[in-house]
C-alpha cells in the first residue's frame, strides 16, 4: 500500500470510487481538432454521467463549457498538451496548468503525459522532468497524479511487457498515484508489469479498430490481469451508439462482466 | 455556456456590450512601423469612439498616448508582439506584459497571438505554451482572454474549415474567452467550426484588397454564420473615408444590416 | 500627451528640465575600454555639470566613482551592456540591473539598447523582449525609460526615415518615455518619424568625424525638426577642448542657437 | 573536521550511526525498470532492516510504497534521475525533488549524481551546477548531502587514483557531506584520494561480476583504506541469497571482519 | 573615491586592513584536483594566518573544513567554478552560491571569474551577465565583490596594457569593489590601466615558473605601479618552503620591501 496523504485519498475516491475507474476522456480536440462526437463537451460529459463512467478526463477549457453536466463525476484534468497535429506530431508536451491551478479549478486528479523509450534523450529527459516537477507539487498539495506513461515503439508494434513494466514502475518511482498506459495483449506479462508498479493501472484505449468488438476482449484481459480501470474515448463517443458502448464497457470494468456479456449489452442497447 | 468568473463577465461587457463586438485594432505599427492613418493613436481611438466601435485593440504604449479619447470603449490590450518586419517576418511573439500588468493598466481584455499548423513544432509549442500561461493567469485574476488563433497556410491560400475548427476549438481547450481568427469564405464550414468552439468568435480583417467592397460581403457572411463580431483595422483607418467605413461596418456587425445596406452607408457618408 | 504616472513625471524633470535634454554619455568604456577623456568618470561628470548638460548617461559602476560631482544633473543609468569589443562586436546586450535596482541607486531614468532591422530574428526578438520587460517594470515603479532604438543598416549607410519612424514608433508602442536614436540627415523625413512617436526624441551622437564642425549642423537640423535634445559624448570629452564643445552644443540644444552661433562659441571658448 | 550545522549532524546519525554506513540502494528501476529482487520496494527495505543495513537509498516514490518497513533505517533519498535506458544511456540527471521537498518527505540525507571527466563540457557543467545548487540549499536547511561523484572513463577501465582524488575532493569543495564513489583496486592511491576529501567516502557497488566473491575482497580493501561504508545493491537483492549477502557485507563494513570471515558468513547463512 | 555602502566598507577592512591585501588562494582543487600542498585546507589556512596573509580565497566547502584555523583572516569566498579539467578546459563558470548565501556563510568578500576578449561572444556574454547579476546582488546586500577579470590571449602571450585597462575598467563599470587580474610586465602601461579602474587591483599569481625568484620582481613592479595587493597560491603552498615564500611576499606587498629584500627573507627563512 502506497503512503498517501489525506488530501490525495479523499480526491482519489472521486475517480476510483470502489478502487475501480471508468474514465471517459475527451481531450482529443487539442491534438486533432474537434472529432465527431466531441463537438459539445457538455454532451460528452452528460453521456459519461448518465451511463456509468466514474470520471471524465478533459482540459480546463472544455470543463468550463461542461461544468453544468458534471454531477458527481470525478474530474481528471489534463494539464499538459502537445501541439496541434496541423504542426506535425510532437512528443514534447507543455504544461497548461500547474497542480495548484488545477486544484483551484476543482480537479480531483491531474494527468500528464510521458513517453519513454523513444530514443531521443533530450525529449525523454524533458518529459521526465515535467513528470517529476508535477509529482513534487502534487505531493505538496495533496493532488492525485495520473502519469500517462507510454512506451514508444515503432508504429504498429505493441510494447513488450518489459517496456510496460518499466513504464509502470517509473510511475511508482516518480511519485504517481495512478498510471494510465496501454494494454499489449500479453496477459501474463502485463500482470507482472502491473504488479511491479504497486499502484492502480488504468488501461488506455486507442484509435477505433476495424473490429469494433475487439476492445471488449482486450478490456476483459486487462481487467482480469491487474488493471484497475480503463479510459476509453474514441470507441465510446466515436461509436454509432455511444451510450450502449459505455454501458457495455462499464459492465466489464466495474461489474466484472465477461467480454461476451459486455458485447451482449452493447448489441441489446439501442442508444 | 462557458463557466466564467464574475471578474471576467464584468470586463467582457465592455468589449461585447450586447454579445457583439466591433473592434478597431491599431497595433499594426509594432510590426510595420506607423501606417498611414495610425500616426496618432489618439485620432484612431477618437474615430472608434465617435463612429460606433465597441472596443479598440492596441498596445499599452499606444494606449498611453490615446487615453484621453477612450471614453467608454472597451480596451483590448495586445500583450505580445513579434519583431519588426525590418528584421524579416517572424512567428514567435514575445510577451510585452502579463495579464496582471494589463489589469493594472486598465485593460478589459487581453489578446495574444498563436499561429497553428505552420509545420514548425518548436515554434508552435512555444506559442501554445505562451497561450497556456496567459490563460492560466487570466483565469486566476478574472481577466478575459482573446486568443488570436490563426491557421498558417501557404500564402494566398485560405485556411480550410477544418483548420478553422481546430483553431477555434483550441481557443476553448486552452481557456480563452473569445477567439479572433480569419473568415475563410466557406459559410457552412465556418458555421460548424464556430459551433465547435462554444465561445464568441471575432472575425479578423486582413490587408486592403483590390476590391474595396469585398469586406462587406465577407463580414455579412461571417456574421450570419456564427461570428460574434469583427476586428477591422486597415480597411477602416487605411480607408480614404475612415468614418464612413466604420459606420458601414457597424451597421453590419451590430445592427444586422445586409452587405448592400452597409455599402449604401459607406457610399452615402462622406467622412 | 502620453499618460505618465506622477513618479515618471517627477523623475523626467531632472533629465529634460524645460522639455529639452542635453545629455553627456560616458558609458563607452564598457564596450571599448577607457577612451581618452573618460579615464576618470568624476572629471567627465564635473565637465557636464559645469558646462551646461542637463544629464549624464553612465553605468552604476561609473556613477559610484563620480557621485560627488553629480550636483543637480539628471542621472540616466545604463542598465544593459554588450560584451567588450575585445570579444568582437555583438548586438545582444545583457541587463546589468533591473529598474528597481536602478531606482535604489538613485537613477532618474534608465536606458536600454535595442537594435532593429538587423535581419537576425532571434537576436531582435531577445532585444525587444528585454525592452518589453524593462518597460513593464518601469511602468510599475514610475521609472522613466529611454529606449535607445537604433535601426541597423549596412555600415556607412544612414538609416532611411522609414527605418527611423519604425524605431521611434516602437518606442511608443513598447512603453518608452523617451527614444534616443540617430539623425539621418533627411530633415523632413526625420520630422515625420519623430511625429509618429508622440514622445521626446533625443539625437544620439556617433564617432568623431573628420569634419569636427559637421556635428553642429546636424544638431541644428535635428533640433529644428522635432528632436527634444541630444546625447553627445565622443565629440565632447574626446575633443581637444571639451568644455568649449559642450558649451557650443548647449547653445544649440537648449538655447536655440544656430549652427553658426554654436561654432562661434566653440571657437571663442578656449577650454 | 568539517563544520557542520546541527541539523546536518542530527540527520547524519541516521545514515552513519557510528561513523560507518551500510547502505542498501534500490533505485535501479528508474534506469532499468524493475530488476529481479526489486519488484516490491517494501521487501527490499525489510531485508535492509532485518539484516543489518544502516540506511536505504531510494526514490521518494519507492519510499511511499515501503514506508511501513522502514523502522529506524536511515533514508537517503535519490532526488535526481537520468532517463530510462529504453531511451539509451544518458548522463544528464534531472532533479526529481529539491532538498526542501526531501526534508518534507522525511529524508535523512539526499543523494545526487555527478559524473566528471567525461569530456563533454556542457554536460559536466550542468551536472556540477546541479550539485552546487543542491549543496547550497542543503546548507541552508541542514540536510546532509551525499554527492555520487564518479569519474567517467572509457568503459571497462577503472578510474585512476588521481581521478578518484579529484572526484572526492570536488565533494569537499562543492559542500557535500558524504561522497559515494567507486573503489578502483589501488589501495594506496585510494587511501590518498579519500584523505584529500576530508569527509566520509562510501564505496559504490557495481554490476554483478562473474566472480560472486570478488566483492568481499574489494570491500575489505576499501574499508581498510579509508572508506566509511558501502552502498551495495545488485549483489545483495540480486543475489540468490540476499540476506546472507547482506549479513556478510555488514560484518565487513560495520564489524571489521576480514574478507574470509565475510565469505564464511555468506556461505554459512542459508537465507 | 568610489561610493561604497557601510556594509561593504566594514567587510572590506577584513581583506585590505590598511588598504593592502595579501591573499592566499586555495581554490585550485576544483579545477585540477588536490595539488601537492592543498590536501588539507586547514593547513593552508593555518599557513596564511601564521605567516602574514590578510585573507584567504577558497570555496565554501573548503572553508567548512578549515574554519577552526581562520582566526582574523579575511574570507574571500569563490562562488563560481568551472568544470574539472578532467573534462577539458572550459571558460564558462557556473555559480556555486549567490552573494546572500555567501553572507550567511560568513564571507567578507566574494570573487567571481570573468574572462574577456576570448573571441566567443556567447561565452563572454554569459560571463558578463554572471558578473552583472552578482554585482547587483552585492550592491543590495553590502557584500564586497572581487571581479577576477582576466584578458584571454593566445597562450603564452601576455595581455597588452590596453587589454588590462579594459579588464580593470570593466570592473569599475560592472560595480566591482576590487579587481583581481594578472600583471603583464609593462610597468607604465599597467599603472595607466590600474588608474583607469579607480579601484583596488590585486595581482593574480600564476603557475610556478622555472625561475623561482621571478615572482618577487614582478610583484615589486606591480606594487610600485598601482597594485593594492597580490593573490599568490601555487608559489606559496606549492613551494618547498611555503612559510618562507609567504613571509617574503608579505614583506613586498604589505611592508614595502624591495625585491632583493624579499628574496633575502625567502633565503633566510628555513620554513
Amino acid at each position: 500500500m502506497i503512503a498517501t496523504s489525506m488530501g490525495k485519498r479523499l480526491r482519489m475516491r472521486r475517480v476510483l470510487p470502489q478502487g475501480k475507474a471508468l474514465v471517459l476522456p475527451l481531450d482529443h480536440p487539442i491534438y486533432f481538432g474537434p472529432q465527431p462526437g466531441t463537438e459539445d463537451p457538455a454532451q460528452v460529459v452528460r453521456l459519461a454521467r448518465l451511463h456509468g463512467a466514474t470520471a471524465v478526463l478533459l482540459t480546463a477549457g472544455a470543463l468550463r463549457s461542461a461544468v453544468d453536466e458534471v454531477g458527481d463525476l470525478g474530474i481528471i484534468l489534463r494539464i499538459d498538451a502537445t501541439l496541434s497535429h496541423r504542426g506535425g506530431p510532437d512528443t514534447v508536451m507543455h504544461l497548461l496548468h500547474n497542480a495548484e491551478e488545477a486544484a483551484a479549478l476543482g480537479a480531483d486528479m491531474v494527468v500528464v503525459n510521458c513517453y519513454v523509450g523513444m530514443g531521443d534523450a533530450a525529449v525523454e529527459s524533458s518529459l521526465l522532468t515535467k513528470l517529476a516537477n508535477v509529482a513534487a507539487e502534487c505531493e505538496r498539495i495533496g493532488m492525485p497524479l495520473c502519469g500517462e506513461i507510454i512506451p514508444r515503439v515503432p508504429s504498429a508494434a505493441m510494447p513488450s511487457s518489459e517496456d510496460l513494466a518499466l513504464a509502470i514502475r517509473l510511475g511508482l518511482e516518480y511519485g504517481c498515484d495512478v498510471v494510465k498506459t496501454v494494454y499489449n495483449g500479453d496477459p501474463a506479462g502485463y500482470a507482472k508489469a502491473v504488479a511491479a508498479g504497486r499502484l492502480p493501472v488504468i488501461m488506455a484505449g486507442g484509435p477505433k479498430a476495424s473490429d469494433e468488438l475487439a476492445i471488449f476482449h482486450q478490456l476483459h484481459e486487462a481487467m482480469t490481469h491487474g488493471a484497475s480501470g480503463a479510459a476509453i474515448g474514441r470507441r465510446v463517443w466515436g461509436s454509432a451508439r455511444p451510450a450502449a458502448a459505455l454501458m457495455a464497457i462499464r459492465a466489464l470494468v466495474l461489474d466484472g462482466a465477461t467480454a461476451e456479456q459486455a458485447i451482449a449489452i452493447y448489441r441489446r442497447e439501442n442508444v
